[in-house]
């Protein structure tokens, strides 16, 4: 078989396993959506069903033989999209084929288990319920990760599992810097002479003109209705399922703007970034799939944020949303508006913290599970440890673990090397933008005249169009001309919150 | 591996078997009533790939050779439901498995561009333009047929993929005489004294209140919500996805009472089938599926015709009609209405045709598609044929082919013997009624008193709880003591439509 025959064959079975996979996105995108309650046991099986047919299509020896072949043909070599394809399903089918089923089987188990104790010690605030449990989980993820193989520690193997190539050393100089700046302008927030009135956007919001308002601000940055959809859920979230399907989802609140407004903007920047990759020429390959977790992240939080947050964007969209929101917003200014969407105060919460405390949450999960994978904190040592951290970044004591470290479903469910992922897409949106607002004209102008599909250009050719060709960082270095740094975002949001609190 | 142990391996295989088709059916829905227009091509090719995994599944000759063993063992002897998976395992191996892959890869190309040919020749009702087509269709066909092989004519190999173990010899008298019934019942109409005023039903009807009328019905019906729900759609159709997942859907005409009304009741029908399949115990086997398109049709037009176009049926929910429509149905007296909802006219299309010419649509489609089949009618003479039959039957000329042979999709799409189960549902809705009738106690007065829940009660128990356990013309000897009858239909149309319309 020559390389090329390889090449094809390969390319075949990805597509099919992909579109296995794209089955299962429809149906859990179902399962959120429409699905009668009743359908839930049934549907778990389907889903597990064809995620076991996908696995076992892809993790097929001859698989791994097609690779170990192109490996050593000319299509391995220079950076060309095939190269990236076989450099990127050589990592995919090496993972996938790394994890014995017995452990695989044994982390579904227990974790499906602790993610039961987890509910409950949630709901009662107490963490011994959880303790044994989280031991267990910690345990299994430390045998992953041997499993996977690592260089430096254990916490590498997981994080690459949600952003390929990143390692600790990557990230925890940056982590840390970025840490310390945000507890100085938390500072600063606190002690401002002006402070925003967040009750404005507490009001009553009719949930269909919200909707309205929603799509019509999808529409604008370009979201493409005829190849996507807007529908209603719980946990708000995008799915790309295939050529021209992409979904996003929200959830309304009706005395509450932001969660809808800024919700559709966060999912339809994801949506977005689906849209923008070349699934019609690649479909099934890694050159159509999106880098990473913390990249996808980066294209949503650009909207939601550097986008969907400032001034020059409501400055067009202000006066619509007064017409559409009379009573709650009839008789308030731009500039109150924009700071009550800005409002910055330290909570305990990381789902409904705001854009400056946000990455505090995620930094504190960061150092607290890489420390557990090591061994350096003992489970029973986690309700100690998370709220003395959270007294010293936030300046606040957790009044109780359901408001602290029991918060969050990620450990319960096996997901360590996650939370990272969060801020590396807030990191990478302000060095991105930072970078378009250098190379498009009059970004800012162009906010204000409600044009939006100029940045959304510029992402497709700087970021979508590129599929896996390039990891995060290289990707990044590429675009920017250097790597994962936090100075971006530390700038951006120092001069932000400088004008709205006035220091 | 014992007798058991193979029946336990069959039957997971099964399970996996039917969580792909039943993941398609998910795909299927979604595609009629969510999925974006752009989604359409790529859709295809995930159904595809189902299709094709669960098949390949299937047909493996490990299930052939479980099969062997199990035909050999006690589990295949006597009526139990372990003996009747086996029979009707095996009779689908054996028809999946006989067809060539060229000739099912011929057939699905030759019906794709039949279908487009058919769809431009009935727009500019031009029968040339489909009949080369038509003549490609009924030649694939024969060949379909051969290689199934089959008793008697070819027709009967057919059939039997919508109505397994019917043939041609047990269904031609009964349909001949159904036939000679309908032409003399559809003469007296035309000669009645009275004539029911049919555009009472054709006024303003607000969409949103048919949509609480209708679910008001199928709630009543006793169609459980918590494991169901009603859509809207181009085709209505009724979708058993699995446990706890049965789907409905319809659509609206904001001038015309009966399409939704009568839609919704349909589908319900088909529905309460789903859900009282035994699929809790048997998903995947064929105890826990429909026994035919003709048994599935039964159900659902019972409900419809038996139960929703009846007087005691009306005489409970006709004050509701009114108070939701009132201005349509405000003057409207209930024998008005009665009349209206059963007005009977011969017309062309065989989709829009009322409940009494209804079948003789399908006798002249049934006696056509099987002188085709047999080599007793060119496809050239087909408009010809066609227009003198209906004449005969209808008593009226065919103006153009798109309102004669030209309008169903069945023969492009290479459904040939499919059209005999929409008769065949009707035939034993009756019976069964009509049985129902009998056991039941007072059956009329539980209509008026809005109680369906009884009839439901009684279709589970003779017919849905077996899946299929026994064949259709077994089942209704079962229940009703003979076999496939006119008669029942007759005597119930006669009865129906002599109160009418006073002959």
């Amino acid at each position: 078989m020559s390389a090329q025959e390889s090449y094809n064959e390969l390319t075949r079975i990805c597509r099919e396993v992909a579109l296995i996979y794209s089955s299962y996105a429809v149906l859990s995108w179902d399962q959120h959506t429409y699905m009668p309650p009743a359908g839930i046991s049934f549907r778990a099986e389907q889903l597990g069903m064809l995620s076991s047919t996908g696995h076992k299509k892809f993790t097929d020896p001859k698989v791994g033989d097609l690779l170990s072949n192109l490996e050593q043909s000319d299509l391995a070599k220079g950076d060309t999209p095939e190269s990236a394809n076989i450099r990127e399903l050589r990592h995919a089918y090496d993972k996938q084929t790394k994890l014995p089923t017995e452990l695989v089987e044994e982390i579904t188990k227990t974790t499906s288990m602790a993610h039961e104790a987890w509910a409950k010690a949630r709901k009662e605030s107490d963490f011994s319920q959880f303790e044994p449990w989280l031991a267990k989980v910690i345990n299994l993820m430390q045998q992953k990760a041997d499993a996977y193989g690592f260089e430096g520690e254990r916490y590498n193997a997981l994080l690459d599992d949600y952003e390929t190539g990143a390692t600790v050393t990557d990230v925890e100089n940056v982590f840390a810097s970025l840490r310390d700046e945000l507890v100085t302008l938390l500072q600063k927030i606190k002690d401002a002479p002006k402070q925003p009135d967040k009750s404005i956007v507490e009001r009553p919001y009719d949930v269909k003109l919200q909707e309205i308002f929603g799509k019509s601000v999808a529409l604008a940055m370009g979201f493409d209705f005829d190849s996507g959809r807007l529908d209603i859920t719980t946990h708000p979230f995008c799915t790309g399922i295939g050529i021209g399907d992409t979904r996003i989802l929200t959830r309304y609140n009706p005395n509450r703007l932001n969660d809808a407004l800024f919700g559709t903007m966060h999912e339809a920047g994801h949506g977005l970034y689906e849209m923008g990759l070349p699934k019609d020429k690649y479909f099934g390959l890694p050159m159509s799939q999106s880098i990473s977790l913390g990249i996808h992240e980066s294209q949503s939080r650009m909207w939601e944020n550097q986008v969907g947050r400032s001034k020059p964007f409501w400055e067009y969209f202000f006066p619509q949303a007064q017409r559409l929101f009379r009573d709650s917003l009839g008789s308030v200014t731009l500039d109150e508006f924009y700071g009550a969407i800005n409002d910055v105060r330290p909570s305990y919460i990381r789902v409904e913290a705001d854009e400056a405390t946000y990455n505090l949450h995620i930094l504190l999960r960061f150092e607290m599970e890489r420390a557990l994978l090591n061994g350096d904190l003992k489970p029973a040592d986690v309700p100690g440890e998370w709220n003395s951290r959270f007294k010293k970044y936030f300046g606040i004591e957790v009044d109780k673990d359901s408001n602290g470290c029991l918060q969050d479903v990620h450990w319960s469910a096996g997901l360590v090397g996650y939370f990272p992922t969060y801020t590396l897409g807030n990191l990478y949106s302000a060095q991105f933008f930072n970078q378009a607002d250098k190379e498009l004209d009059d970004l800012e102008g162009q906010f204000r005249r409600g044009e939006y599909l100029g940045l959304r250009e510029w992402l497709r050719e700087k970021i979508h169009q590129h599929g896996q060709r390039y990891r995060a960082n290289d990707l990044c270095k590429r675009i920017t001309g250097s790597g994962l740094d936090h100075k971006p975002l530390v700038t951006y949001m120092n001069k932000k919150y400088g004008d709205i609190y006035g220091f």
